[in-house]
């Protein structure tokens, strides 16, 4: 009521008004082309040489239509820009539906990073929600085809993705969080990705539960096969030969806590535990509690805020690295063009060294 | 080099193929309305009429230009439907730098809620950084004049907030999660907002907590002034009559296990803790074990995963809710229409049920 009473003016914008009719309420509408072209006393053609082909403007005219537009507060339309130009200066990245558990927050926090990059470029980042791979590549067609983004960041790759070989054939310019599994990642990369080095993270753990723990250290993973998780153990054979045993779970603490509970009932003397996730070393850490057994060694993987609250040292992704790094990769150390070929010559990846945060 | 051999064709496309020059590859594009009208054996205008206007086209020629664009698999460039719409089909919404902590999982969990849930109404969430309200300002601005976004999700309100200030001047449709601080929120609601009751959640615990664990219920909050911290507090308040004694802490964990050891050092009789954040809970949750009183129930808010993780209850605020609530306020419930001045008239706002999860 008392706001129908009101002119909503926009400061300024001395641009046109019009009566939106009905209410009888006068809402400014944005300033267009023809006003900016009326105030400087030019052609609607002539702004937009001086917009996007200045050079052929003289400078005395080129200055009255600049000073139109900062007076108006003319934005070019972005649809209109995005037509004349082709780009759309959006990335696109898939957002999941929330599943439960600790281990989303990696991926969380890349969004915020992502996003907080992208801002610094002027780029903008658009979700979009898919419920399998199939599902994924169709919306990926529609915002391709419909020219709503430049380019897209997968996450989550695995072995014969089949995402990647559509981004492919189809020439989208798009970098992977997460390696090109199977293929020769580093001398042909066959796109451009951006990784965590798993491997190097669990080297490092390993290395210091020797160092203060002892030398039996087990590793605490998930069932072979999975890229990642397959990297995550070979760091912490390459540093200990495997001297302590090796614990499989499901990634979820009760199934860890059982798991780890009966291997410390066992005969294997164990000093330490190094886990691929924050999820099983949570599960890790209230079996070693209630089991007595504190002194045991309990390192994490991902630095989850959980793992923080607990005391619990873990391995930190740097997803803030991961995320500047894909677009890097993408668009150059400072320019605004996306250079889709790139995984053909040149820096076609970046992998990322986590680093151990003792607690 | 492989790959420079190809010829790329895109499945389903029969439209132009053009060389691109240089590396003589052959690259598939988009179909245009040209191929549709030439496929078709009509005008531009009349594929336009067909797609804009289909009223006004004869039924056989309609049906003609329907089976083009379905063998070419045309779809109209988004910029080019923007500029003739003037709608985005984008929400956008404003993602902070990853701040460390347990809380920031709800708001993330309703991005997610967001994302999938705009979906399915064909409409995609765009993300924007900002460092301050000025900021977020500076850059809804943008949005809105360039025309990227139809809408605006603002989340985190507080008293005297200077965004929505701006967005009720400017007219743009958005909705708040969280309520309008100081204002009459429900019966003249300055603006639609949807909203978890927090006092309701609160009420919840304590009633549970004096069901199972005894009568001296205390409370563990922030300090006084937060709007939603003080609505958490009142809850309790007004179901226990302030039994137990109120505790003040800093959201951290280890402020708040200092802050309950000394509580349970303290002359107070203290049976259950109610807690404003599950980060609060989980440092109380920490000095009852620390001090040997686990039986003191500690019930936490926001059901993150580490509270489920440490087996503590807690108040689940059901993002996804909250965001299905937050489309329904700017879309209506079927349709894609957003209708801005909804607060004046008829559903402003959705307080959402917080669900206390007993573990």
């Amino acid at each position: 009521m008392r706001r129908r009473d009101r002119t909503v003016l926009r400061i300024g914008c001395k641009g046109t008004y019009s009566d939106s009719g009905g209410k009888g309420t006068i809402v400014a509408k944005p300033p267009t082309v023809d006003d900016v072209a009326r105030l400087a006393g030019v052609s609607r053609q002539t702004v937009s040489n001086a917009l996007n082909t200045p050079d052929i403007v003289r400078p005395a005219t080129r200055e009255r239509v600049e000073r139109a537009i900062a007076e108006l507060g003319y934005r070019p339309h972005a649809a209109a820009r995005q037509l004349r130009t082709r780009r759309s200066s959006t990335i696109g990245i898939r957002l999941d539906p929330y599943a439960g558990g600790i281990s989303g927050v990696v991926l969380d926090r890349f969004v915020h990073a992502l996003t907080e990059s992208a801002g610094e470029r002027r780029m903008r980042v658009l979700l979009y929600a898919a419920r399998s791979a199939d599902e994924e590549i169709e919306r990926m067609r529609e915002l391709v085809d419909s020219g709503e983004i430049d380019a897209l960041v997968i996450t989550g790759t695995y072995h014969g993705d089949p995402r990647t070989r559509w981004l492919l054939s189809r020439e989208v310019p798009f970098v992977a969080f997460g390696r090109p599994w199977g293929l020769d990642d580093i001398d042909a990369p066959a796109h451009l990705w951006v990784d965590v080095d798993g491997a190097a993270g669990t080297r490092a753990a390993a290395r210091h539960a020797r160092d203060v723990a002892g030398e039996h250290v087990a590793f605490l993973g998930w069932p072979s096969g999975s890229g990642t998780g397959d990297e995550r153990e070979r760091g912490w054979r390459e540093e200990t030969g495997g001297a302590g045993p090796r614990l499989v779970s499901t990634d979820d603490v009760a199934g860890a806590r059982a798991i780890v509970e009966s291997a410390l009932d066992g005969s294997d003397p164990i000093d330490a535990i190094v886990c691929a996730s924050d999820s099983l070393a949570i599960g890790a850490h209230l079996a070693c509690t209630s089991h007595g057994r504190s002194e045991v060694l309990v390192i994490g993987f991902d630095n989850t805020p959980t793992a923080e609250a607990l005391g619990l040292s873990s391995i930190e992704q740097l997803p803030e690295r991961v995320a500047a790094g894909a677009l890097e990769l993408l668009m150059g150390e400072t320019g605004d063009v996306i250079a889709p070929r790139r995984a053909e010559s040149g820096v076609a990846h970046v992998l990322v060294e986590p680093r151990l945060i003792v607690r």
